[in-house]
């Protein structure tokens, strides 16, 4: 069985509005012989295990047309099964980066860009589940833990109102602000949801934004107004919820899920309450979690998540595709909201 | 003469636009009788110097329905003349807040009130002009310096944009930047303005808005994009150097003139840009003066201001009225952008 399948996930053009699986997709059959590949110095075999299915996948990867007729690029983690390079040995657990690996069962990394691969936090490995290593313990534990603390300056007894709460991200904000004492609004879209966040990451309140709006369910649940605001929609979410804050509020940008979808520009959201943002004075900051690498605030998130999953304070709840098969499915599934927790693509074990 | 005039300013109804002159404010003539006047426990009488002519003072008082058919309020330096407060002695220079004082030659502080007065520093004052303590060792100072430290975090060779540059603010804004190694662009609305920028206050660029636009001379002013942008207009010209700022820019929300004569809602600015502040990374955010009393940055205002004053690093050109009759012509003329550096009114010696 020296030649083994390697099937993988082709765009096929670029996208208007949601793609959809079978226009925008097509599922490739290839093989791969990995015990005949000669490998240039300082390359590497990569199974790919899991894949992270992200929003931001949208509009970097699929709206730009050098992708079309190529292998998805992606993100995930991935197990050494051959190398030429002294730094990885063949079943080290890495991470590698989006434009590394792509939607397919196996990576062939070619020229020096292994060397961007990323070793799994082995001492971590030994009393934690390896699918909290995906994004938890890597880019989205960072992107919920870093903003919310550099940005949000969260006080005990402040309001939090998080978007797209029972997401990727939005869980870990959650829990995170509630172990520092905050009360933890969410908006989400199912009841189904609610339901998760309300009675497994115990928020104070949540609802569902397609049943009642954005602004109803602010003036509901956040009657004193908010205090942080981790945001992942954009758009009228945003600009609703400005008008929802309280002074001195800090708002952080994570994503504008609303908007990844547009492509004509003229379609893109008007703001209305930017005014608000000088008046209430505001702090409204975007970010991207590898501008926090190497800083105090990784270091202090990689301590304090590990320690919070370790006491049972921290879950993290995933939405798993099983197969390169059900990749595209998954991805777009997630854009339209169907998933509770972290969409990820489980592609071996 | 223990009788005196005490003329003073009405606001005859909340303007549309901008106010006129003629059409808004009222000339009353009235006396005081100074000598004659029963003071009640801490109360004290207090001749204006200068009244201070700000933007914010046309949307905070003049769109209140009940500053209608009363003096004006005003904020500036005083004297006092008559005293039952031992806290104030007669020749006291002190300034006195919004609502204290109003647009008249005379204020008599009734009940408590005047323990909202400050004193102007006398040490200070040995040997800085008196001018210079209306605003710049002021509220004025505090707005420029501690926004752009606390918010700006400006760092020597980045590019900082100011608009409204050649007013009140913006004019020490600059000056700062300066001295803090930044290449400091300004916008304003006259070729006069410009040379005064350039000429003056040694701006590494500066260009007039009306006549070549904002998106034009940011093009052409800062071909390498903003770090810092300094507002205090609001709307489109906030919306389009969004477009023209770099990677972790930071917005100062000083101010937004272009909207505070909008009545209708409707009217308000819709921002195009604001998934900019999030793709770029940005830190937008208001603030207002009094937020900084008390903390380090108002301490290290104080000092550096004054030290760069004494060294003759800093300049603070002032746009002076003279007289009670012409008050409401000169803060009109602010709000229609005629005046060049910081608008006051000299009501005595």
């Amino acid at each position: 069985m020296t030649v083994v399948s390697n099937k993988g996930i082709i765009l096929k053009e670029t996208p208007k509005g949601i793609p959809k699986v079978d226009e925008h997709f097509e599922l490739v059959h290839r093989t791969i012989d990995i015990e005949n590949l000669k490998l240039g110095e300082n390359e590497v075999v990569l199974k790919n295990m899991y894949l992270s299915l992200d929003p931001y996948i949208r509009p970097v990867i699929l709206s730009n047309p050098a992708s079309v007729g190529k292998i998805v690029f992606g993100y995930g983690l991935s197990k050494v099964v051959k190398s030429n390079n002294p730094n990885y040995k063949v079943e080290d657990l890495v991470y590698a980066s989006t434009a590394n690996i792509g939607w397919e069962e196996y990576s062939h990394f070619k020229s020096d860009a292994a060397f961007t691969l990323k070793h799994v936090n082995k001492e971590l490995l030994k009393d934690t589940p390896l699918n909290h290593h995906i994004s938890l313990f890597n880019v989205g534990g960072l992107t919920a833990y870093a903003p919310l603390m550099s940005i949000g300056e969260p006080k005990e007894g402040e309001t939090i109102f998080i978007s797209t709460a029972a997401g990727s991200i939005g869980q870990i904000v959650g829990q995170i602000a509630k172990i520092k004492g905050l009360r933890v609004v969410g908006s989400t879209g199912s009841d189904e949801k609610v339901d998760f966040l309300l009675n497994e990451l115990k928020f104070d309140a949540a609802f569902n934004y397609k049943k009642i709006g954005i602004d109803k369910g602010l003036s509901k649940h956040c009657p004193n107004g908010i205090d942080i605001f981790y945001d992942n929609v954009g758009g009228e979410t945003l600009d609703i919820t400005i008008d929802h804050c309280s002074r001195f509020a800090r708002i952080i940008m994570c994503g504008m899920t609303s908007q990844y979808n547009i492509t004509n520009p003229e379609e893109k959201y008007k703001f209305k309450n930017i005014d608000k943002v000088f008046l209430k004075q505001i702090r409204m900051q975007g970010f991207s979690a590898p501008q926090y690498k190497g800083t105090d605030f990784e270091k202090a998130c990689r301590r304090d998540l590990a320690e919070w999953v370790r006491a049972g304070k921290l879950i993290y709840k995933e939405d798993v595709s099983v197969g390169i098969e059900n990749v595209a499915k998954g991805f777009v599934d997630m854009l339209n909201g169907k998933n509770i927790g972290k969409a990820v693509a489980k592609l071996s074990d």
